[in-house]
């Protein structure tokens, strides 16, 4: 009940306080985590001269510039962004540097797609270039049309369609009868991140890979097709990278190590994030002949996408040829590094980043993210020249190299790991973002913090905080669990991060606590990694008024000011606890659910009611049987949520009591608090993928972006391996004891013994 | 534990002791619920030599020979075909004759749709004959593709897309600000029975209604177009009567009594059951120039079909014209009436049915289950030469007209009403059936009854029952609650019958116990309604060696063997006592889960959540505020359900320890069973539907085919109507004493009082 008027609360007061569309924070300061009272109502009038400042036309005036050749790595107008960038952040009084890694970027040489049987046909392979898009005809410029670190291949073979080719699709087409080995698939985009497709083909035989956006996800089932409306057209093709991000991102040549000028280099040949087969993305233009030549069963009904006609599965009749050469050389990536030293404690840093490059003009991704950095970066430098001073040390990162598997940031990160260890408080990321609504992710033990943040910034649409809009979303078109958060938690619950931006190497490798944000929901299109992600295209149908790139800039200026000002670091613990006690909650009800499902399982095959139900006319084979799901010893991981909410509980009650601390008890406190993330890293790493040390969060290996949470115990449950999920119990568990531990000493220095 | 080791037990001696593709009852008699076990012998050895006359090949004759040329209401060769019935029933031995009523059939006289705006298109609406279908040519006696029973009409309007049609349809376009007052609706067919569209259309003020039928649903979206595969091709479009059933079937000029030559008869301008505006259903081809010229909103991702094209709900720009004439001509309609006299109990009737009219060649609709009766007449035939007497007497009926609204069953059922509700034991209902699954719905009386005759048909693919075989389509393909029951429950679980087929007016109007029961699952087709329903396609896609058409004999021909056989009836109501109970708990569920929606919506609504979350680009209003759900009084209804509990284990209990009774007194007791349904009507009917008497089972208003069980109840609450669902508890729950009532006295005639 307490929880459920927190949340009128925050609504009435909202409506009655707030001025219709104000752009600014309510005049009565709420409590700031980190702050006193009085430091509080500062760093609130901080902040509205830093809203004063912002200005929409440089967002606007800077993405026009920005998109206005292709930048890919590589590309001449890459690097003069990178240098135009540089300019700026000095201009505003940063130090700046260009740090420059060299990074394996291969390019096509040359692409052929063709279908041999049972009818010729020839793919265009091309995006059409759009009189109502101006930037759309700098073919000479564009990259084409590819999935960057595929291998080179020349196959021809009956082609399969795997649906989103991901592991299960393959389990329906084994009881299909349908085997991919020596064959090409054709998967749609979507269900998964791209790279998952080729890798899991490769698995399971395959010896090809094609890639097709259907119009039904990205086509005109959205909507009208662009120029008319904002979506996919009928050329338009998905670049992206097939890099196996999962087992590291990063040049692949490097894994784990920066990539400097005379790094030691694997042959690319044997480098193991490169796919196993070839694959190449293709518009719904090219694939529907593909799909249209199939014979076999049709495919299951969920598979089925918008293109007018049956889907059937193969293999064959349709053979196709699939021929691709790539250019395989290193690339200079020039990463932009722009401080502001910290007044009090220079050697506790914050860092800020977005990355700069794109795949063709990257209007949307990543620019509606950058200038909003750089927006925040002059606004702040015109609050140095009144002679504010952060107390700590800020940073501006515009990571180069971030399409084709965030090697800039990788590689800088793994250049300067121990020395990020040391001295980052945190790393807040943004990317591509847009109209709608707030979309959060991050380390938990920044929840709250951040929650302080979007209470403070207001819709551009709506006389509500960003929060309230939220979690008005949540309300309305959540699941029922995010419908039950909304309403009885008093904060929102931020999601946890997976990969698909820079933000990945800092938290799952180097263990700093780390946000990503962005707004979205009502922007439209289909332009993603296309020609069409344009100036032209962003200013139609993403945000044409720059207002919630705007907000974006109130949102993350407010938490880098907050961070580099805060007497203590706004770390909190109790929601991490809750938060990873949730997780524990829910691996124990995969494992069980598993047990259920895999027990009715067997009994139906014992029964043979597969068999039973099977059409005689088709193939349907009964699922595989499965071992049983045995009863894990979670032990070690309840006792370890025991003490994490102790020690939760403990630091926040000597929060409470103890306002006053010295300067140098804050620094011992602040250094334990912003490493404590680290202590929940292994040096062990994940199975198979030792990158990867971070034991509460990492992306999934066969999911891709999309977050693992717990992600030792719950993969090796996914995937089956009872011993591995044992003993990464007792893993995790450390960790979070490890962790723990460092809270306890956090609410020790805190609140100092009484003096006896 | 007990209920799971009886299914195992199933199986397990089925796969022990029936030799492959036995056609036969296993050796060793199971008990047989009004019969004792020497009844029970004889009568296995009965059905042994009843399973031994049936002949696939006459299933293909006639079918052939009845599909060769279309036979609607009206048409010659419909004429000749109850002739040519009525002379193979003579043949047999049956006393036949042809019973005519007089019934409106309006066919068309002009046609007209085109689009008058943006651009200029006028629609085929012919479907296309095809070389590889050998009746699809005989265009000169097909009736055209039309929705019988549509008024004339001559609109002009803008059109909006309505998805389905349905009214939850119209509150979503009502919330993006869609009014189709005025306008012209096009729905997909699906979603509901077609009349529901231009009814719920009408009330919402639309002037036309176009329905047609969507690839995604019914063509390309489910495999390969006839005639390379079963689909419904482009020019496919599916006729159907739009007829108000669910508020009456049957003439609508003579509502609730029989259509005789010269029965008062309403002005068809009139009657209340023909359409308030123009209906006609149209191909996709014909559809999808009308779609794409629609603009406005996107329609909801749900609404969406198959079709390449962006689906937008308009209204306009495309503006269309439909001009609608018919020639509103009374027409004869023929049921055939094929007696066989019973020797002991004449004067209790078995009544087993088809219909035998369709809407063009209707090889699958209706024929597939016509001639399966036949055979099954002629196999009871046989019997009858070698000295085999009926108990009971069994009629074999053909209707005609039911494909525009039950005509011919539901004037006979009312030309006939008292003296079937005097003598009718049971109705025994098919209609068109395929290869694949048992599907049967019925009285819950029967219940029982009909899983020992599923227990005893061997399925015609598999090595077992067709009950087992049904019984793993739920376990695997079933919701949670099917599977549930297929798991736990001894007897499989006989759906309850809405509306669209002959059984209807005698359920629902006079209250005879009734059966419908055909296969499905493993047809294919798109042919429902079409010239493609031919003998062509049937035996090509929906059950091409007659084997599923020759199961249905078995199985039909064994419910009536039984039934007219019996030493007493089969009726149970332990059953039908846990069936109410479930639609009981299943209405208070529906009236607290809807309370708790409310009051949710309620609370989403004061707090402005709604408009929280809208795109201000966009319409999308709130929801319509809506009365909170009162507690409703169940108290009636639970009383009633203890009594029938009670009555229904009294009579199961004098069953079991009386077995010997007189002949008058099992006569006496019979018609106390099978008149006990009748108690379960009431005089008054449904709200707004008279007609409609059954307290259990009914279409719904909002739904056609859908049946509804507590339809009083149920409905009431489905519409926000609170004292009408107090007030339909209560006669509900007088319904459900009298009946208990009922089988007390039975129980009592069952079991008499030991002498004093």
């Amino acid at each position: 009940m307490k929880l459920k008027r927190y949340a009128y609360f925050l609504t009435a007061s909202l409506l009655l306080s707030a001025p219709a569309f104000a752009q600014t924070a309510p005049a009565e300061p709420k409590p700031l985590l980190g702050f006193d009272a009085a430091a509080a109502t500062a760093q609130y009038q901080l902040e509205t001269k830093f809203d004063a400042q912002l200005k929409t036309d440089n967002l606007r005036d800077w993405m026009k510039r920005m998109a206005s050749r292709p930048h890919h790595v590589g590309s001449p107008h890459g690097k003069d962004n990178a240098d135009f960038m540089a300019g700026l952040f000095k201009s505003w009084g940063y130090e700046t540097r260009i740090d420059v890694s060299y990074v394996l970027f291969p390019t096509p040489k040359l692409r052929l797609l063709e279908m041999v049987a049972p009818t010729p046909f020839k793919a265009g392979l091309t995006e059409k270039p759009l009189a109502e898009d101006a930037t759309s005809g700098q073919t000479a410029e564009q990259l084409p049309t590819y999935n960057c670190f595929s291998k080179d291949g020349d196959v021809t073979a009956e082609l399969v369609f795997v649906n989103y080719g991901v592991p299960r699709d393959y389990e329906e087409l084994e009881r299909r009868g349908i085997d991919v080995k020596g064959k090409i698939v054709i998967a749609k985009y979507g269900g998964s991140w791209r790279g998952i497709k080729p890798k899991v083909a490769a698995e399971k035989g395959a010896i090809g890979c094609l890639i097709y956006s259907d119009p039904k996800d990205d086509g005109y089932g959205q909507g009208d097709v662009y120029p008319k409306g904002a979506f996919k057209p009928e050329t338009g093709a998905q670049r992206g990278s097939v890099l196996d991000m999962p087992t590291y991102p990063g040049d692949p040549l490097t894994p784990g190590y920066g990539s400097t000028k005379n790094a030691k280099r694997l042959d690319y040949k044997k480098a193991p994030t490169l796919t196993q087969i070839p694959v190449l993305p293709i518009s719904y233009g090219d694939a529907q002949p593909l799909l249209a030549a199939l014979a076999g069963p049709m495919a299951p009904d969920a598979w089925r996408g918008g293109l007018p006609i049956p889907y059937h599965l193969g293999p064959g009749p349709a053979k196709v040829h699939l021929k691709l050469e790539f250019n395989w050389k290193n690339e200079p990536v020039y990463n932009v590094i722009a401080t502001m030293k910290g007044s009090l404690y220079p050697e506790q840093w914050v860092m800020r980043g977005n990355h700069h490059d794109a795949w063709v003009n990257g209007a949307s991704d990543p620019l509606s993210g950058m200038v909003a950095e750089l927006e925040e970066a002059r606004a702040i430098g015109e609050l140095y020249k009144t002679g504010w001073r952060p107390k700590r040390t800020l940073m501006f990162c515009a990571w180069d190299g971030e399409e084709p598997g965030l090697l800039g940031s990788t590689e800088w990160a793994e250049t300067n790991a121990k020395q990020l260890q040391k001295n980052v408080v945190a790393y807040l990321n943004t990317d591509n973002s847009e109209r709608g609504f707030l979309f959060a992710a991050g380390s938990h033990t920044l929840e709250k913090f951040f929650n302080q943040v979007g209470r403070d910034v207001i819709d551009p649409e709506k006389n509500m905080s960003i929060n309230d809009r939220r979690r008005a979303f949540d309300l309305i078109n959540g699941n029922p669990e995010a419908q039950k958060d909304a309403r009885d938690r008093a904060d929102l619950r931020i999601a946890a991060l997976g990969a698909g931006s820079d933000y990945s190497p800092y938290i799952q490798h180097l263990g700093i606590p780390s946000m990503n944000v962005g707004f979205g929901g009502e922007g439209e299109g289909g332009e993603y990694h296309s020609i069409y992600d344009s100036f032209d295209h962003f200013t139609r149908f993403k945000d044409p008024n720059f207002a919630y790139c705007k907000v974006l800039a109130q949102t993350m200026g407010r938490a880098s000011l907050r961070l580099v000002n805060a007497d203590v670091l706004p770390f909190e613990f109790q929601n991490f606890s809750n938060t990873v006690a949730k997780y524990g909650t829910e691996v124990k009800l995969l494992t069980d659910n598993m047990r259920t499902e895999t027990d009715k399982q067997a009994k139906l095959l014992a029964e043979k009611r597969y068999e039973a139900v099977a059409d005689p006319t088709e193939t349907l084979l009964p699922p595989k049987a499965r071992e049983a799901v045995p009863y894990l010893n979670f032990a070690p991981l309840d006792n370890a949520l025991l003490k994490l909410e102790q020690s939760a509980n403990a630091y926040a009650q000597a929060r409470k009591t103890n306002t006053s601390l010295s300067n140098d008890r804050k620094k011992e406190l602040d250094q334990l608090l912003y490493q404590a993330e680290q202590q929940l890293l292994s040096a062990e790493g994940l199975p198979r993928r030792p990158w990867y040390r971070h034991q509460i969060y990492a992306p999934g290996f066969y999911t891709g972006y999309g977050v693992k949470t717990l992600p030792g115990i719950r993969e090796a449950v996914e995937e089956r391996k009872w011993a591995e999920a044992d003993e990464q119990i007792k893993r995790t568990a450390a960790a979070v004891e490890r962790f723990s531990a460092q809270v306890s000493r956090a609410a020790a220095v805190a609140a100092p013994a009484p003096a006896q």
